[in-house]
């Protein structure tokens, strides 16, 4: 990798301390911010860079000038409260707190890594408010903090950045609502008015419709202006401290990945043939050395108006270690993951759900705003009239599938698990309990990768969804066994089929025959001593090493890998683990609600020993995060050998 | 109980055939099927009128008149579709079903009976379109109907019917931006706008302000008019054929209780000081005969008017049996609870929430327009600044509450279990990541009343919450465990509580002991030959009379009343457990992910045998749903004997 330089907090003391017109300081650390939030998502090696830049002004305007909380502080009771309702804007929001020293450089290098900077806002770190990155929430949470102030008397203003693509959700409409009638003058929302989402613009989404609007429907003021003008956003922020009757919106017309020519978005937009390339993902070396020298360029230029000296920069390396990723494993993100496609489960299911969509003249595919990172999109391509795009709207979509399924459709729903089984919980119970069939694609199951942080971890999925009675849930191990559980979810299937995808690459390449058998899973090590099962391209991969680990020391670890979930063929299972005293199991779950409490219902007379991901799932490389819960390979060896000796 | 008599499907048939003027005709049609709703109501003893009379007008108008499902079949592909999404409607349109023909009179004698209707839309039931009860789904799913039908080259237009404090739920936003951006100029969404919700105006909940706005800055058409004219009704969908580019929407103002002069919303809120009061819950005797009284002169009066002969009534009695209940055990609804106080575990809840509140003025309440269900109307009128009313919109309740959390407060939140762990199950997620507390009052846990069917049943929420690293489950069984669980949450509790309640009677009073320690539970009845667990007063009933009966079968069974759900006592347990063979757990849950689950974690060694709510829960009287479950006393003590000798 390139070398890396970043701006120190020096330098943005020395700018802040200057005299130089406000407007323009404001516009410089805005720049200077950016500098670094490039800087750490390539030393990361993934972050959302489109959405931290488009922000920047705005968060610089406030962080820097508008709002009193670096001046009183981030436990302060009065203090002005702002957080990042979309969350993915955060590289940004770490480089204006590393400005005015919240965050120490150490965890600024470390982004995304253990014990770093996760990859969403999360509390644990200085200066974050709230746990966002999920969408939608952040109205909501900002209501009920101005309700707070207000009820406690507490002074401060509370500020909720959301972006516009994520005004799709429903329950931002709940929060205005709801923050209207209580007349939250405290309150104040500005939307990222980029009218453009994950790689599309809104528009070609779903539109957002006159967003003014909108909020003046829900009760509010609205105000709209340039975001990144610094004075327009003072202006802004001047009148509506003469709103004391109602919360106020200020719509922010931005650029997506303002302030790097390549990456903002009416550019990049043509340039990709329009998609946007630059919402999730690190830049490569060259594209990184170009934006870096655009930066430099024009913060130099700031500089030299403003009448101050030229910039300071210093090396970003230093006694700290390189990510560590697993075998074959970059982080997730559109731009790094087309070299070794074949190793991909999710990209066997997207090439499956194209063939099948061609026998299949029932059969339609929705989406939620993640048909590149869900491999939907070649089905979109292929048969536009038959893909469904519902926006970042989870809710909806499944009960428009719902409506679909009773209808002589099939429908294939698309999101991460972490949003679908959870935020659509209660729409796929009502779905289910019509009977029709629909088969949900749980994306991005399970520990790995772990960068972007618990907001996009799913380790409850199976606990969501499992207690409903027709709802089949299985986890392909393999790009071949991915086609054909998808074949046999659309093709025989009698109830619905949650089928959990992991989104990185397989770290190596496991065998499975073509055929599946319902219940059953397939052996793929003998061992007399004991026998574990796993799931999913991550977990069996460690489970495979703990085996070969294990061999070393002596002790024969059978392993199987169990693609059913909570579908089990009693009398397979009880002659697999017949012979064993004990009964392991690797979740890529919690160890609560997975396969190992599905083996425990069934074998009531057989102890089960669970290994899954305690507590909150660990953010960092895949490496770090396996080590931090003890599900690494080596982990598990130890771990196994010491309950079997037991 | 009063002699009930019903209008008999040949005298709709008559009317239907009639020469009579089409407006008249349809007030006529319109007031008979208020007259059988009231009848079917007051037989199953319980059932939504208030929401059945304000629809009615807009269901009779659409299905006897302006849609072509009758004359097509239910089962053409391309018949108009209508479902009402708040559901709770649904007296009113079995009445319609009944007067067209596709339900047959012994099912509309047996609302809120096994095998009779739901007491929410099922699609099992012939005429019923989409499953609803939960709020807010139906634009989703309609527009999803709408979709495949265009898809298909189908016929036939959508009618979705919603109410309007329905329209609080944010998935509704998300419905009407995915319907207008698809065009789909085939769906209508009629809103019954009484302006009232479950007891009170919807401007005192939430306000939805200036309706019409909402839907025009979502891309809608959109027309009022007097929800209770046919000629009106007539006008508004005869203006939106000309609409084909989008889709229409109509606010029909209507009066809740419409066609019985004290159930009109506006006498009815004068006579209850604010709150109406027959939005759910059977009247008594004397006010059945007032308003059957009324309509049945009504009816007379519009007969004569239009020429036609008198009304023919008959016995609405016959071979059916009457509902029968548990011991003590009025169905839900408001008007019947107050005569058995001391018995309801969630009547202690409501009170000791009142003291803890005196005690504690961190403490506040969010609801979510259940606060009567739910017994917070005490603190609300104790401690109206400590009480944040959120309309129907759990997921930014729960939001809220996460900001509140953060900010020196202690949030207790409230609404059907059904909902909460569901619907807002990301949101509690993101909420247990900040490690701030909150405490989540799950009320109408479990199966029974059984009347309202699934989508207010809540068997599902402890596997929906379980695999939260910092979320504790308990329910209480008595009132005095639950000031104990409850004064423990907000006193001692260092992560989320969710404490789940019944909201029906106890059947039996369950003597506990008042101090609780975490993790234990309490022998209730000593028994050497087998143990069993169970939870909650529903359930422990049942255990203790399958105890009982096996007693008299020589068999001595032992019951534990066990309150915590996901926090074992472990050496506690393993001392209660020692001298059995076999464990054995009732839950008031589905088998998977319940305490049972729980139990097999922690005694590895022991098998355990677990009862619960297979399948979809059954949805009739108490007594009608524990037998269809085999859960009852008797079943339970066969089950148990055969297993304990096998």
């Amino acid at each position: 990798m390139t070398q890396l330089s970043l701006i120190p907090k020096s330098e943005f003391d020395r700018v802040r301390a200057s005299n130089a017109d406000g407007d323009g300081r404001v516009a410089l650390l805005a720049d200077m911010c950016r500098l670094n939030a490039l800087v750490a998502v390539k030393r990361a090696g993934s972050g959302h860079l489109g959405s931290s830049l488009s922000a920047m002004d705005v968060v610089a305007f406030l962080l820097f000038e508008e709002l009193d909380t670096s001046r009183l502080g981030w436990d302060h009771p009065d203090r002005d409260v702002y957080f990042s309702s979309k969350g993915h804007d955060v590289p940004g929001l770490y480089a204006a707190l590393f400005a005015l020293g919240v965050i120490p450089r150490e965890r600024l290098l470390r982004l995304r890594r253990l014990g770093g900077l996760d990859g969403h806002p999360d509390v644990s770190v200085p200066g974050i408010e709230a746990n966002s990155g999920s969408l939608g929430m952040g109205i909501s949470k900002g209501r009920g903090i101005a309700w707070a102030k207000r009820h406690l008397g507490r002074g401060g203003q509370v500020v909720v950045m959301t972006g516009d693509g994520e005004l799709q959700e429903g329950q931002n409409y709940e929060g205005l609502q709801a923050a209207a009638q209580e007349r939250l003058a405290n309150l104040t929302v500005v939307v990222d008015r980029n009218e453009l989402q994950s790689d599309k613009p809104t528009d070609e989404i779903v539109s957002l419709g006159e967003l003014e609007e909108r909020f003046r429907a829900f009760g509010w003021h609205v105000e709209t202006c340039d975001g990144h003008d610094p004075r327009a956003l003072r202006g802004a922020f001047a009148s509506f401290r003469a709103v004391n009757d109602r919360p106020q919106a200020l719509v922010a017309r931005t650029i997506k990945g303002k302030g790097v020519s390549f990456m903002e978005h009416p550019i990049a937009l043509a340039e990709g043939g329009g998609t946007y390339r630059w919402h999730a993902g690190a830049p490569d070396d060259e594209s990184y050395e170009r934006a870096f020298g655009e930066l430099v360029a024009r913060i130099g230029e700031r500089l030299g108006s403003l009448g101050l000296d030229s910039l300071a920069l210093e090396l970003a390396d230093g006694a700290d270690d390189r990510p560590e990723t697993l075998e074959g494993e970059p982080e997730s993100g559109a731009g790094t993951r087309s070299q070794v496609t074949h190793d991909y489960v999710v990209n066997a299911y997207g090439d499956e759900l194209v063939r099948l969509g061609a026998e299949h003249e029932h059969l339609v595919v929705l989406d939620a705003d993640l048909a590149s990172d869900c491999r939907v999109r070649a089905f979109e391509l292929a048969y536009p009239e038959r893909f469904l795009e519902c926006g970042i709207a989870e809710q909806d979509m499944v009960s428009a599938a719902a409506g679909l399924a009773r209808h002589a459709l099939l429908p294939v729903v698309n999101s991460f698990a972490s949003f679908l089984a959870s935020r659509a919980n209660e729409q796929i119970y009502n779905q289910a309990s019509e009977g029709s069939k629909v088969i949900y694609a749980l994306h991005y199951a399970g520990l790995i990768p772990a960068g972007p942080g618990k907001s996009h971890q799913s380790l409850r999925d199976v606990s969501l969804l499992g207690a409903l009675p027709n709802v089949a849930i299985v986890q392909p191990a393999s790009p071949d066994e991915t086609r054909a559980l998808l074949r046999w979810a659309v093709e025989e299937a009698t109830e619905n089929v949650a089928i959990r995808l992991a989104i990185g690459p397989s770290p190596r390449r496991i065998e499975l025959p073509e055929a599946i058998t319902p219940g059953r899973g397939t052996i793929l090590r003998a061992g007399e001593d004991a026998i574990l099962f796993a799931y999913g391209p991550v977990m069996l991969n460690e489970a495979l090493t703990a085996a070969e680990q294990l061999e070393r020391r002596g002790v024969e670890l059978a392993v199987v890998a169990m693609p059913w979930l909570n579908r089990l063929d009693g009398s397979w299972l009880a002659d697999v683990v017949s012979t064993y005293r004990h009964v392991f199991v690797l979740e890529d779950h919690s160890p609560v609600g997975g396969l190992g409490d599905a083996l425990r219902r069934e074998l009531e007379d057989q102890p089960v020993t669970v290994y899954g991901v305690e507590g909150w799932p660990a953010c960092g490389t895949p490496a770090e995060a396996l080590r931090a819960h003890r599900l690494d390979g080596s982990s598990l060896a130890e771990s196994i050998a010491s309950r079997h000796s037991g």
